[in-house]
């Protein structure tokens, strides 16, 4: 049994798989936390703490086994298994993440998409075919749809993540620019480019003002 | 003159903005660091610290004015102007990040856009005309484009973003799944679903373990 990992802790560990799996593909077999918070920005000091959630991965002075900690926190996170995900909204965004190359090869796969419009309904994108709303809940059960990623716009997003979690999806990654509201037990993350863009405004600012 | 900042703060500052905006927008005059620290999933003590690289903003037992923190942090992060934008690959991907409505209402302004495809050159998308990729130099320039975001295939990412740094781009948004390469005093931001995935599936499968 393991102790409860706060949630915070959680977050960063797909930050420390990133950057451990470079450092794999590298063929670096050993690094101290030092040398992997200055790849990741975060301080070393709490790399070590979060780690130590996990067991002991390394040895004082010796640094940790990157292969060894790779496997480790994959099976922690979940990651050695295939989970199944279903796209709600297939517009121009919906698309792009229907043919977006990088989740197949990390274990997510897209074996669902739903949208409203009739003209899209019965297409198939990325091998996958666009079905009814209407036909939501029925598939995604039958399906066992793990995940579900919201890309519609704002102003039907809330009431498409109620059907998902009446269907009983517990995982919901949500593109639209609004902070959804789910019930105890669904998890609910945002993508927001604007968060991206707001920290790289503060080094530009700067430079600005040394300009001046 | 403000201390030099930890990058890993700069790059929390902006769920900060996020948190104390929802706050504000609800009537909400005063917040202390547990109730935000609950609202964001940071410890307490962790945002204290943080924010004491700013000043002094709150007082201890009365917690922290929400409207004058959320102007100082918008300040400090540069977000009390208009910062101009260039995508560069205008496919599925590209075109949804141009009809993303919400970069606007936060002070990001797309000005430009470049392809190579001749097929969608002189093209308009949201008002804004898609230009070969051989006058990105010249118009990156012209219109003081302060940041790009790459929406190109893996294959050109690292291309585009050597292209974009020699027309002095200081900032980029990185949409492809590589981890692209800059010279000192150029950021460089990946925006990555997968990761927020990969902290989701944490979550799943616990709570699958709990059924068997």
């Amino acid at each position: 049994m393991q102790r409860q990992i706060p949630e915070v802790v959680v977050s960063r560990l797909p930050m420390y798989i990133r950057g451990l799996t470079e450092l794999y593909q590298g063929g670096i077999a050993l690094v101290n936390s030092g040398d992997l918070g200055a790849r990741l920005g975060i301080a070393p000091a709490q790399i070590r703490k979060d780690l130590s959630y996990f067991g002991k991965f390394g040895r004082r002075g010796r640094g940790y086994n990157v292969a060894l900690l790779l496997g480790e926190l994959s099976q922690i996170l979940g990651l050695d298994r295939q989970w199944l995900m279903a796209v709600v909204g297939v517009g121009r965004l919906g698309r792009a993440i229907m043919d977006y190359k990088g989740f197949a090869p990390r274990g997510f796969k897209i074996v669902a998409a739903f949208d409203r419009d009739r003209k899209v309904i019965g297409r198939k994108v990325s091998d996958v075919e666009i079905q009814d709303m209407s036909e939501l809940e029925a598939t995604v059960k039958e399906k066992n749809v793990n995940i579900a990623i919201v890309a519609v716009p704002s102003s039907e997003a809330q009431e498409v993540i109620d059907l998902l979690v009446q269907s009983g999806v517990r995982s919901i990654l949500n593109y639209a620019p609004i902070c959804g509201k789910v019930p105890p037990g669904v998890r609910l993350e945002g993508i927001d480019p604007v968060l991206a863009l707001q920290s790289m405004t503060y080094y530009l600012a700067r430079s600005c003002d040394d300009l001046s």
